[in-house]
């Protein structure tokens, strides 16, 4: 993969979206190649036309000659597979771009996760060298603002009938925006809606950077080279700003936890799953209903030696249980 | 609380949403005085009306003697806390009446925890009595759409101007919705919509329960009540669906492992904090980014006396670390 090599890119990704337990070694191998990029994250209510807008921001990006990686956040949904994958062949004269590398994520028992995923997956574009990665959720809900703390740069795709100004503080979007875009300028209300937002983030006290609010029309081309300057320069005011080193030191503390907690959680589960004698017996009332989880949970945080060999740190793996 | 105190509920729900350590042996003793309530989630994209649909909903439900809880997961969002609250004013005739209990969930610093503290909340309120509790989210998304999966019946609520019917689709909501309302119906495009949504619903294999699609004004409280009918014939018809034992077993197993890695994780988190020689080295290195989250897990990961410190399993407690 660190050779350029797509199909070996590709199946990195496929580990990593499974959570292979061979992640970690995987990530430290990569991580000295990593930290070049510049992330983009793309959010906003469905409708708004960030597919469209991505589309069109990797192909200015390109033609600058910047290599683009694109990973799309996509809900778990077998029946909607066809229209999200309407949009992944939007995208289409990019598959045939080496320029360019297009991933979608699904959620699919994710179970709070998909930030994690996404987060990985970003950073073997990073590795493989791409100079931009963009990320794409669909929808907007905790999970999205969670993808959306990856990224250097959060850009907020809107559109007039999105709903009020309130309907965008609601979302939690106007703390999050680095860049605001008003899509489908020519449609009634846009300008309303970017004078709405200008107000709102009057009230904001501004520290170093003011967010802007572009007008776009995505679907014809019109205001992305705007988008992609005001982008440009956002990346370099944030690499300036003071906070950023305090920011950086707690997420990276807070990765460790998240590594080792996914190691614990799993280890978790195939400790429960292959239960003997009286743990067995305390998970299959649990499933049955007659013993609530927490009661259950009480019972084997109580006894260190049932939790230890669950998590496999003791002579006591599935050596017994609860009594 | 199980004596009908409002302000020992209200004070559980501080120490659920706090994640006390003393959560297990809350939820555990409550947990036999569960299981009575009907449990409705809402969800739909921001600007659809869900709060003011949820108001009315528990005006009609209490007309017929119901006791009403709702529970608001709302963004974290300290700018936005003004808009939000304008919601929940919105419910303060409610405030007066005993019958109903209204609590708003943060998402603050949840860290994918909300579905999880939206889970114990509402199983305070079902252990205080409560005969229906409504969930409602803002936005949509995958943590939303967690949320969701709490419910027994779930309601899907647009807008005509939310889109057309693929960016349901995108949303993930047509498969979790088993009732959709098509609210402030008396703007352009609402029975059109109400029109494609059958239509998509009807290419779906209905299986006992055919979902159907309702038209709302909320604001002027016009089709309430055909919502109020449909929910609860949803809830009779589910209760005898075959597949509904084994959903709840796997539900039933999957808590029991997210309540034993919350427990770890806290102690992940606490064994970090407090880490002496070695181990405060290589944390400190990764806060500084000299050593990456990975590569510092997997030297946690291979010596098992440290792991087991960590999280209090063992005797090497804080008591060195990786060399």
């Amino acid at each position: 993969m660190l050779a350029g090599e797509r199909v070996a890119l590709a199946r990195l990704m496929t580990l990593v979206e499974n959570r292979t337990l061979a992640l970690p070694a995987i990530m430290s191998r990569l991580h000295p190649h990593t930290g070049r990029a510049h992330l983009i994250g793309i959010t906003g209510p469905p409708g708004a036309g960030k597919s469209t807008l991505a589309d069109r921001l990797v192909a200015h990006l390109r033609r600058t000659g910047r290599r683009v990686g694109v990973v799309a956040v996509d809900p778990s949904s077998p029946f909607s597979g066809g229209a999200v994958l309407g949009d992944r062949i939007r995208m289409q004269d990019h598959f045939l771009d080496a320029g360019v590398f297009i991933r979608s994520l699904s959620t699919r028992g994710s179970h709070g996760g998909l930030p994690r995923a996404a987060r990985d997956v970003v950073r073997l574009l990073d590795a493989f060298g791409m100079d931009t990665i963009v990320v794409e959720t669909v929808g907007v809900g905790q999970t999205e603002l969670d993808v959306m703390r990856l990224a250097d740069t959060i850009l907020v795709v809107l559109v007039p009938e999105a709903g009020d100004a309130v309907q965008v503080m609601k979302a939690g979007l106007l703390e999050i925006a680095d860049v605001f875009v008003v899509n489908k300028a020519d449609r009634d209300g846009a300008m309303r809606m970017v004078t709405d937002l200008q107000q709102m983030l009057h009230l904001r006290p501004a520290a170093g950077w003011s967010v802007p609010v572009l007008a776009t029309q995505a679907a014809h081309d019109v205001g992305i080279a705007e988008v992609v300057v005001e982008l440009a320069r956002h990346r370099e005011v944030a690499a300036a700003d003071p906070r950023r080193a305090g920011r950086d030191q707690a997420r990276r503390a807070e990765e460790l936890v998240d590594v080792l907690d996914e190691a614990l959680r799993r280890r978790l589960e195939a400790g429960l799953g292959a239960a003997r004698d009286g743990l067995a017996g305390l998970v299959a009332a649990v499933r049955a209903g007659t013993v609530d989880p927490y009661t259950a949970a009480l019972r084997i945080l109580g006894e260190p030696a049932t939790l230890a060999g669950l998590v496999g740190l003791g002579a006591a793996a599935g050596d017994g249980g609860p009594t």
